[in-house]
């Protein structure tokens, strides 16, 4: 049997240890054979590949990114998509497909696999873990370790001057990453894309931290608003994908910060560093893991699921459920992290 | 009211993180004051105290170790050992006490809290996961990537000279650590003590390395152990506290691989290295959150028991749960790893 | 004798492990103490000191920023500095003075040193590596360091989503960093405020990269600047100090190259993380010898003058040498990184 | 022309980024084509080579290792071993040749270039920065920093449990990676193998740190050795290359302090750790610009010379000035770290 496997979506650490376990367990102990697709659903869609065999993958595992290439290309609003990608399949005899990646191209994973009769499994992946039905989703842990080396590091550099510095993360939709590194690193406060922050309570958290002789670590996530709706976006204009872009929450922040509280702030927007790079060694087991599971499902046949972590357990479940609904952060757990602000 | 804090047996990274979450929460939000133990259980049975208070736990969430001090003092073995306790409590006006420790430490407080009438509240900590009742400890994943690290680095020279290199890394009675930085640094073969190993197998894996041109990594647990009993230990003196020295076992093991493939063999002892220093994001996370809810179990009076984590939730379990039995890797997730072997 | 410490400027990791070892030689060796001023020139102009001893110093060997403060005030500037410096000095009973500093800072050193007759040693620091007199200051190793981990982790998401990365790093006048971590990060494009450089030319090294199918990354200096002066500065508002952002290059720079290749570019601005946290190995050893021989100097008597490095040795310059001029990078220096453009 | 590469003896951080530069220099710039020889001398001598071009390097530049593979083969102690590889080199259309290594590799090349009429040009390679002639060598600053983090680590564990730690690192004649990390570290003692150690000295320091609350740690070279001859080695084995392994200073010295002090104290040998993986920054600078200047050493027929660091230039001396004397630490360099014992 053959089976094709692509990486769709923004890059997460993690996607190369996944796609390496699916190659090793599938070749040695089910004896399939392998075929990438380049760049997500553009591959099949385009009948792009890449050789996909147990060299291939050799050492592969510590690096980042992925072998494969992404995108997101989506083919159901291609033309004729879904026939190209049944006639690319049928074309390179793929009998099964493990499709790598999150809300978006798992959704097409879920039409495909349901109405069009193509058998998919699922592996979640998104950097802002914030997919529903696991408890985590790799990369993250990796994004949360370079956000909180950096807050470590500013850290001094807010003490030396007595400064405000502000961190702004990614999590667009959800602050998963603001909380953990947030409370990893010691930041006085921590804002999130699911709770309107009023700009007034954060400069008093920022007095209250200097009158006690501290510099304060201000973590907010890419998303996070301000109640009211007073903040001014620096920049509206679109991104490649048509996404406006977000960014601009920290740079605002810090000069809201500065005329209110008269104190100096900075911005630094950690961005794409949280992305890349070797995955920590959580995400690689996770990743490996996952992949693992993934050609399990493969071999017995369980199509329209997708592998989840559930506390230390690797279970199947619906792709569908995977993209039904946000994960976003729980209000109660996001209030555990009050007591450290200010 | 006020609150007894105590860290005892083998130190952790996240200690302090754990031990600034209850003193940060518990004054803040409950008005409590501190006592600090030094020492572990000899800090109650001599009155040995430090004070703590928010100041106190300024800058601690990053430092490895404890500033509480640790040792392995067990005042049941104690002459009068409750009864010490108990006036040092009495005396101090302490009402409820807080131990974080592994089996040792949280064995004491069980039988403290159940049969003497001393308010305990449980914080698991084990740099070998090895702990039921949670699904992990903090401090594991530090020693994990600290692990993972070596091993990435190992390969390279491995490669260079075309070499076996054995790591060893913690874990006498699980093979927690082995495993999860043996799957995350691409280890070629991971031995455990849960399950004894044939040295000639070993030796077959890293034979089948070599001939596709890689050098293999042998990742061994300090507390594996080779089938039928051959190994002669280096070493079998005492250390300090009546444990017998178990180190050797990588020593010994590439002595046998060099002499019986005629390949240069080489040991690394990871050792301490991999218990000490600044904790992960992950660790200092679920740290804080043990601190956090350790703490408001106090305040709920919910004594005996220990807090746990499962999967992204903290909860509280009886502090016996935690102690009766050792959690050792599954069958089937060593299993799991076989695949990487070879 | 009794003898002053101050730290001036931008935070730098090693500060702490220059003051340790000044106090740590001078209390034992030579049998002195020692008083801080706390924010730079500000502390001496209103006698506002920190104790500084043994105990004081202790374990700040591996910790970022300074535990004396600083600021940028000069007491040149200021009403009767000169004479609320001595008068300081004098209540104080402090007969040498050391400041740690950078241009500014050792400017006013060599002043109160020189007309003065303030008893002044020098110990040179820029991030930026640009003072004259010296093969490099401390903190300049670490900030190389991390800027080359981030662009270690964006050639990964770069080649994964085939887009051109734009990373700014600091260096305002000199491209030392830029130039570092460019060549050790393996960037494609490396450009620096020494030489202006042209748009075109940079598309024509991103098109010849894309073209082998890799993804180029740009490392840029904030005080980067194009040919013919076509650049449109983000922002000119000017900082608390008067000096103007300068910030804004890699965004722009990022926008023409997207609009002048239709590659899409992203910006990453690594700022303040450069110049925070623990201190490499060799700024340590650095910063630690700068100390030990600042206080020999103030033992020798030989004030007015700065600690420097040659080669691998520690040797004394005249304060006044290290500010006569920036040190820039040498244009056959810059040429030689050349062939790994494109 | 066709120029040959090859590295010998141990491995290093940084020998692929000195291959990396050599090829895109020479091949861009000069129009050279290359050939690899595997495993130091043994490669010409059997004429076993590995393809070298643009292609070939991609991507190795972080790499720890080398592609080239190594080995401690000595062609002049091989039977008629000039012949041969004057023989290859003729086969090969191998013009010139650029040897990477240490003492031993470029002992070799010094002969061949001098009286057999082979023209070589020198790279120097040690990872205990032995060489004289060079400021530095790469590999060594990634070898403190790795030893440096270690002994970071170890801190929080001696203090944890006030016990002494004692380090093993690399140095077999000299003590530069000790003396370097140990400064960096923050160690109490420091022992190197240019200056027998006493005992009672070093016990005399530990007791003094423990006086004042810390824990000591001990910085020991492998070949560090005490006074009088008293250690007993604990393993007086030849290893493959008949030398004898004189590891085991560290454990010796940890049983001594324990019997003498009466405290606790464990060792851990950093072992091959410091050796392997990603280069440090400044090693993959240095180690570029020593390929860079080497190659056009090639270029301008400069042979019989090896490149050099000096300050902060790269200069070329004849390769026997490398191996003429080991670069040992001068007493006076010591004798200013004496200041942090105790």
């Amino acid at each position: 049997m053959r089976v094709g496997v692509l990486t769709g979506g923004g890059d997460c650490p993690g996607l190369n240890a996944v796609i390496r376990a699916i190659v090793r367990k599938g070749t040695q102990e089910y004896g399939y054979d392998f075929l990438g697709f380049r760049d997500g659903w553009r591959g099949p869609l385009e009948n792009d590949t890449v050789p996909l065999d147990i060299p291939a993958v050799r050492g592969i595992l510590p690096r980042g990114g992925t072998i494969l290439g992404s995108s997101r290309t989506n083919p159901l609003k291609a033309e004729d998509g879904v026939r190209r990608i049944k006639e690319t399949l049928a074309k390179q005899e793929v009998e099964a497909l493990i499709a790598i990646g999150g809300e978006d191209t798992l959704g097409v994973a879920t039409r495909l696999s349901g109405g069009f009769g193509v058998p998919c499994v699922g592996v979640p992946k998104t950097i802002d873990n914030d997919l529903s039905a696991t408890d985590y989703t790799f990369g993250f842990d990796t994004a949360v370790g370079v956000a909180t080396e950096a807050i470590d590091r500013l850290h001094t550099t807010a003490e030396s001057h007595m400064r405000v510095l502000v961190v702004e993360v990614m999590g667009r939709h959800a602050g998963w990453i603001a909380l953990h590194s947030g409370l990893a690193g010691g930041a006085n406060v921590i804002l999130i894309p699911e709770q309107r922050f009023d700009v007034d309570q954060v400069c008093g958290w920022i007095q209250s931290r200097f009158k006690v002789r501290y510099a304060p670590i201000v973590v907010v996530a890419e998303g996070a608003m301000p109640k009211g709706g007073q903040m001014v976006l620096k920049d509206d204009s679109k991104d490649s994908f048509g996404h406006v872009r977000l960014s601009g929450v920290g740079e605002w922040l810090a000069k809201e910060i500065e005329s209110r509280t008269g104190k100096e702030a900075r911005t630094t927007v950690l961005g794409h560093t949280q992305r890349g790079g070797t995955p920590s060694a959580f995400d690689r087991w996770l990743a490996t893991r996952f992949g693992l599971h993934a050609i399990e499902a493969v071999h017995d046949g369980d199509f329209g699921t997708m592998v989840a972590l559930r506390g230390t357990d690797i279970v199947r479940v619906p792709i569908s459920e995977a993209t039904a609904k946000l994960k976003t952060v729980d209000p109660a757990l996001y209030a555990e992290a009050g007591v450290f602000f200010g």
